[in-house]
């Protein structure tokens, strides 16, 4: 039988500041929604990224990528789903997608990887929790 | 008998994103937190201001200042609170206080004043509904 | 003989909003810093996206990758070397590198696509004179 | 004789992200103009704000305020001027103009004040060098 991943689920409205002259949401925002949905994913998961940094490591965005479908405007309803879809030794990658929580429109997908870094700037091993939260459930 | 003044709290936890070097909250970002908590005040109002701008008008920002008086850090719980201070006929002014929402440390006051402005970018009347929110405890 | 793509290369210092608490450049700003570098190049070409859009056009992203190679900090001279990579009869690409201007270290490249809507939304062709940038030298 | 006060002028254009969905530049923008106009008077000095962080201190905002007097748009080109105005022992002020590099049109002035860190947290003397600033002429 499947086993089902563990998919975190941030929400928040569209700020003002994260529209641009278009009239939608400008671009980078989504960036930085993917980031908050990872912060949500730990939140989720009954850890804290600002724990994990206090313990001497950081984690670093080595790729992003992002798919426009549908653009979101000033104070619509976000949805953003966040889930791990990738853990190796030394990185890891998650997955996203943004909707609006009450239509169920898809704005945006994407994935970024990362690695884990000590406080020197060494790549680090990602540590052994993450790849008990990509296997199971929660 | 005193009336109680309105006064709508937004709640989010602070972005990485909304950081700097320091290992702060940049200053900036508050600018934008208070933007939300207008846009929050508008929600807790019955209102919006998606549906304002769609009547024709903007609230345009005259004047902003604000105070910092201790620093927020990455994924602190976050409270605004926002109240409309002062409307007159063609001007109108909210007030800030932006907490940490568990321990209720202060981090920052503001105020922020605006004109209506029409499609045209002329100096409209504030709507007759602003000022009865000023008296009104909502 | 081949003929050599034209480059445009906008120039900046990192602005400390532009950091996060790692001490480093914030991986969203380089997505903004792409879309300078496209600005510029529509300059470096003595054309506007100003104008463009003043003409009844928008150019939407519709796609945008980015990989990170090494971390820009505060107050580095920046370099973003933006050209046009490809143009369809609906679509287009740019391509991006974003380097130190001194030591020429490179932090970060990327690509991101795009259509071309009208101001109904509509999509639109590309514009003829993008597919003779895209061939000749400039 | 009166002795003229040292201004610095950033130059830069308007930011496609730095504008909302007013189709202007959204005002948290000009917060980080400034902060832009202060890391230029710093280089213009022959000096460096990240060289002052790394001697082992900060200077942190702890109040902003701003005037809008007219709206800027995409792709204008900017000047900041920014001069130091006050110099206490333990707290500084500098000032901000932001024009259109071409017409001279004023769009926003203001004002911030400032206290020194030391690497704890811990107030410091504002250094003696930044007297110096305040009366010389550069």
């Amino acid at each position: 039988m499947s086993q089902e991943k563990f998919v975190a689920a941030a929400r928040f409205n569209v700020r003002y500041a994260e529209t641009d002259a278009m009239g939608i949401v400008h671009h980078a925002s989504y960036i930085v929604w993917f980031e908050e949905g990872r912060s949500h994913y730990m939140r989720a998961r009954g850890s804290s990224y600002a724990d994990f940094e206090r313990s001497g490591f950081y984690i670093a965005v080595t790729d992003v990528s992002a798919r426009y479908l549908k653009a979101a405007v000033y104070d619509n309803p976000i949805l953003v789903r966040c889930w791990l879809s990738e853990v190796r030794s030394r990185t890891m990658a998650f997955e996203y997608e943004v909707l609006h929580e009450h239509t169920g429109d898809l704005f945006v997908t994407g994935i970024t990887r990362h690695i884990c870094l000590d406080k020197e700037g060494r790549i680090a091993r990602v540590p052994a929790q993450w790849a008990s939260w990509l296997k199971s459930e929660g």
